[in-house]
């Protein structure tokens, strides 16, 4: 029914990384596939780059349940050129250099993408940089601002401060006035959060983040947390919150875990859990568009630089889940097409 | 050091509730006490109405802790008219008439309140039901509106809605065009909160309240719940939110409780416990500032009325606590000075 280019409807010869089953790294194969059918909101984009998630390995692992509707292809961040737009999109054109925040399917050499998630490749950078700042920036954005609400002069605390999310995250803050308090795992990983803006960095195998937190903020607690643990982190991390305090969980373990409500209840505190990916379209398309407006220029002005440890071509995305799991990266793996 | 009028300096005669010991009703006694002394940015109101609060119950039983620098009176909410004013107080004069959210010492025949805290007595109430709005009207605008964020189309579940501030919560919501499920816990309040216009009212002594609230829901559940049940309901209470839905608990059982993360960040929901009384007074004034802007426009045209359902003199104080703690009342209990 659409009036697809010649190019795109060919596209059946594309190649991507897939995977019958679920399981380890090994599952993942390069091979062709074929593209999923646009609509008139969507474009299509030549990837060059993709970024990885963690979500990316849980759902290779079979542990991360994919949205109705998603891709069944991983990737939820790529950046490359423009190949094709819908007759319902606005303000892109054939050949723009994008990044996008994805459904899914990162993983391939074309990708589909409603309209309203693409934002520009900001000057100066290159693909693969560009591809590891979608997902990191919306999901810092979503949590530390429209749900934590985190303004100048607060503390916040960035658990996992090396991951990609967390130096995004620290970076953020800091551009926005606050202070941050961070957890490594490993001692090299500590100067590398500090060298990022964070006040405080602890290394949470031998460091209690509880007092430290409480030390810092002179036993008053800290205004945000950003929080990959879940529950086994639910109880300190309530400790650690100061009065009005929002705790913001994006992952870990996701199961039961005591929570103290009169805790809660004297700091008026919340905890929320939260994910990006399974937002409905328009939620996704308005934090894509907050992004663009209040954090894309400090991008552009490289006072926010996406931090890539690796790149490495495509057809190895087995081995890079392999190093991204090993906790060895500091910041994003990128996959690459060419 | 105060330039203050002989009547205030004289007012050591003034009689209020006391008690020397938290317990029973009966520790309340009505004897002759001191006014707190004023600052230039308080006025004092000559009480002729206070409304009962449940924090009251408990802080006489002494399972309230009282913050730091509140009066240790009870008394959350009052009405009457400003006998002094102090310098540094803009827009309030001796003699007007207003009703006020006091941080304490509203059961006695004088009161002191910052000046933010006042609110003018809404045309054509008497002083008795003004008493009764202060503290449900700005429980329910910071829980329901600030923290919960709810809106027009959207569900809420309201615990206890015979109780004051449920009351105050379901003629909100209505007014907001959100659509309302309340728990009572007598046949007679059913009907009573259906003439209040909640869509779905139920006996939690008989009813499944997860079950009705996702009946009513086609199974998507509520985008908001106020609670008073702390942690018996936490886990009920989650299950019956909807997609980034808040749970917002303001009072009952405070203590450790089973919180389902995975549940929680399948929802992208959040659970937050708070109090009114516990606030800063620039919050204070903040909430108050917002419930004179949009709640009191609709109390002044009757669509939304302050639900008494017993005027007893003050003296009757310990009557009255027995009364509201019967469960027997339906909407708030409130004492008079004459």
């Amino acid at each position: 029914m659409l009036d697809l280019p010649v190019a795109v409807v060919d596209s059946g010869f594309m190649r991507g990384i897939d995977f019958d089953q679920p399981g380890p790294p090994g599952v993942l194969t390069w091979r062709e596939m074929t593209l999923a059918e646009p609509s008139p909101s969507d474009v299509v984009i030549d990837v060059h780059a993709a970024g990885i998630s963690n979500i990316d390995l849980l759902q290779r692992d079979g542990r991360y349940p994919v949205p109705t509707g998603a891709p069944h292809v991983l990737g939820l961040e790529c950046a490359g050129t423009i190949s094709w737009v819908g007759d319902r999109v606005i303000g892109w054109s054939k050949s723009d250099r994008v990044c996008a925040l994805l459904d899914g399917g990162g993983y391939a050499e074309q990708a589909v993408v409603p309209g309203r998630q693409l934002l520009p490749v900001p000057g100066g950078l290159d693909f693969p940089r560009a591809a590891a700042l979608p997902e990191a920036a919306c999901t810092v954005y979503a949590n530390l601002t429209l749900k934590a609400h985190l303004r100048a002069g607060q503390w916040v605390l960035v658990h996992g401060g090396g991951s990609g999310i967390g130096a995004m995250a620290i970076q953020w803050a800091k551009a926005s006035g606050a202070r941050v308090i961070t957890t490594v795992g490993s001692h090299t990983a500590l100067a590398r959060v500090i060298r990022l803006g964070a006040d405080v960095a602890l290394n949470f195998r031998t460091d209690d983040f509880v007092t430290r937190a409480l030390d810092a903020t002179d036993g008053r607690g800290v205004d945000a947390i950003l929080d990959t643990a879940g529950a086994p982190y639910l109880r300190a991390n309530v400790e650690c919150l100061g009065p009005d305090g929002h705790l913001v969980v994006i992952g870990g373990t996701l199961a039961p875990a005591e929570l103290d409500l009169g805790l809660l209840f004297g700091k008026r505190a919340s905890v929320a859990a939260t994910s990006l990916r399974s937002r409905p379209p328009d939620q996704k398309a308005a934090i894509v568009a907050r992004v663009r407006e209040y954090m894309w220029p400090l991008i552009e002005r490289g006072v926010i630089a996406p931090v890539v440890d690796t790149v490495l071509p495509m057809p190895l995305a087995a081995e890079a889940h392999e190093f991204l799991h090993s906790g060895r990266a500091f910041g994003k793996v990128v996959l690459v097409t060419r």
